[in-house]
């Protein structure tokens, strides 16, 4: 179905593909708390008891607001991609699957690495999840690029130099966090705070405002 | 992303942002249906056995249908607040993240109130969810008015600041709940009946109401 | 918020609405898939002896194709109730919150029914629940038909007059579902296969067919 | 409710069977990962014991992300299907219903096939999940080609002639997996790798593009 030459039609509009996206997000998501209600606090016999308890869940916690906000961010990378991008062909809704399919893991990975931080491939399960949701995510809007005539109409030659170099952010991220955190764990995921300033620097000069799209 | 002066863009629509939402409300509040199916009603040889057994339930039917309806009151109040605003920023779009987390968190914190209710932290566990996602709501709601010119462009000065004050009721109310679940538990979730009347007072005064927006 | 006399506003779009509703659908059918996967076939050691196991969760497979279906019959009906209910106030969303409450409730009442079919509450707990879920759907309806000039613009008074009559079909024979469950068991449900030609009977005559809308 | 003779109606509009459509495909999707989640790794005392018990879960993981890929699969085949059917009448919807109870099963059949592949009715399990969706959906769309002046009003009789042929690709790949599945397991399901070029093939000559639709 790959048609490479000429690419001569993307017949697809994208409503549905958001609305299956933003469901799985949004139910991914909201899965994560059930790590939270499966977690047995045990006999509690007085309320320093269930205080106690509850503080023994904080890295239960940590790491379920951790992934509810990495999730938050991936699903805006989304929301912010499509909005330039009218049309998809095959290959990008196989990419944008595949994306899915890691977000989807995510709960599991959240849990693996909660249950077993101590252990090398526990701290490896949420930074090599959210690895790949990334990848997937930047050979998708390189697919995009690449199709920019078909796929991304309105996006002139500079601005999408500019998304192109922007783009590689996260990804570069997303490896170092799989590199340190078999060292510090999931405060490797404190990297991404840099993900802002990183883009804007990759970028060297900012692609120009694009107007605000009328609301549906 | 954050950029106070000026302010001159919000770019993104809130189609996806609201679809988003809709997705977790609506996975949040069917979630706490689990609690009831996780509950174990132990053996039975009777009719008479099984009607005990569900009458001892209570508790778990009253915290689902407490949970429920107040899932439904912030969600309605979600719907009213994006009906006068038709585009976000990223600021928005982050104090919309942090309102969800703790929506996300209704089912955990309910299964808790219901198990440990004689413990003040089960006490405590409803009522502080729904003030944090309360307060996330205010704070985005404050934030909106406060650039009015971008994200609420429809709305006249003396409206923005009765909404602003009407806004205040539901976090009031919710700390009064918090300050009051100790005593007397989750009753104090009745508060929030004086919700209308409350915003009706503080607005001294109502809002002209807005033209019903055309279907889409 | 109740505004009984003249009613002179009915300000929110259903566009929200119909998601939330469509979400709280589509996650509790989906949710009684977890009544099977929960469902423990014990030790299997040939083809026959996982034949059998398989065969013995007949009333499983039962109920949760009986729920599916009741499920998709009930969200059927609101989407044709609001494919004429452009606008709604909040008595409608409330009335829509109390409905949709007992559609989660759904799931629950389903591996009620299955596991303690011998016994009278068990054997109520299905019919209840889609009793409660349609009485709210018919005051939904007749809320919206005693407010039509806002609610329902392009229904004539005739039309209600037969809508009216039409809807309450679902509610009577869900009644009748309750009475008899307790003597046949699920059985009852196939009463609501009469729901079609006793709708047509009650409206006796025909609404006219509105127009096709157009595709949004 | 069938209406054959002249078939004068069909008045529901398909926005929302699509939106309830895809989230029952979001959830069920989402729902495969309970899967792993729920199983449980055993006692770990060391990084080399976890990495053995994560690769003695091959065969979950890859049931895993079989299932998710036949499921992003069947769900494109519905928006291409809908692509062109603007309107339903209540056996389209009808069947819609009976291919998303399907869809449902498949976490279960899922889960089935993993622990039980050792015998013949585990082997099946997810095979015949999939065979009956993909019946449901080709039965659907042959009632819309038959139907074609009402639900697919820009679909040409030679198109039509050529899609009728090529959706039938599917149905008997699936058949195929149905009978090999017990000598050769999920490996069965390579065989929809085959589904593009067999579909090109049964067409037999390309039905012409449809222009792009706009985006809404």
């Amino acid at each position: 179905m790959i048609r490479r030459a000429k690419h001569p039609l993307a017949t697809e509009s994208t409503r549905r593909l958001e609305a299956f996206t933003d469901g799985v997000f949004a139910i991914a998501a909201t899965l994560l708390v059930l790590d939270l209600t499966s977690y047995s606090l045990g006999k509690v016999d007085s309320d320093a008891q269930l205080w106690a308890a509850l503080g023994e869940m904080w890295p239960q916690f940590a790491n379920f607001a951790l992934s509810f906000v990495l999730l938050c961010l991936l699903w805006m990378t989304h929301v912010q991609q499509f909005e330039s991008i009218p049309r998809v062909d095959s290959v990008m809704i196989w990419l944008n699957n595949v994306r899915l399919l890691f977000i989807v893991l995510v709960p599991f990975a959240t849990s693996l690495t909660t249950e077993y931080s101590e252990w090398l491939a526990g701290r490896l399960a949420m930074p090599v999840a959210f690895f790949f949701a990334i990848f997937a995510s930047w050979l998708q809007y390189l697919w995009a690029l690449s199709h920019r005539d078909v796929m991304m109409p309105d996006v002139g030659e500079e601005d999408a130099r500019l998304y192109g170099r922007g783009s590689l952010s996260a990804l570069v991220i997303s490896v170092l966090v799989v590199v340190l955190a078999p060292f510090i764990g999931s405060l490797a995921f404190l990297l991404f705070l840099l993900d802002g300033p990183f883009t804007a620097l990759l970028r060297r000069g900012r692609a120009r405002p694009r107007p605000a799209p009328p609301r549906p």
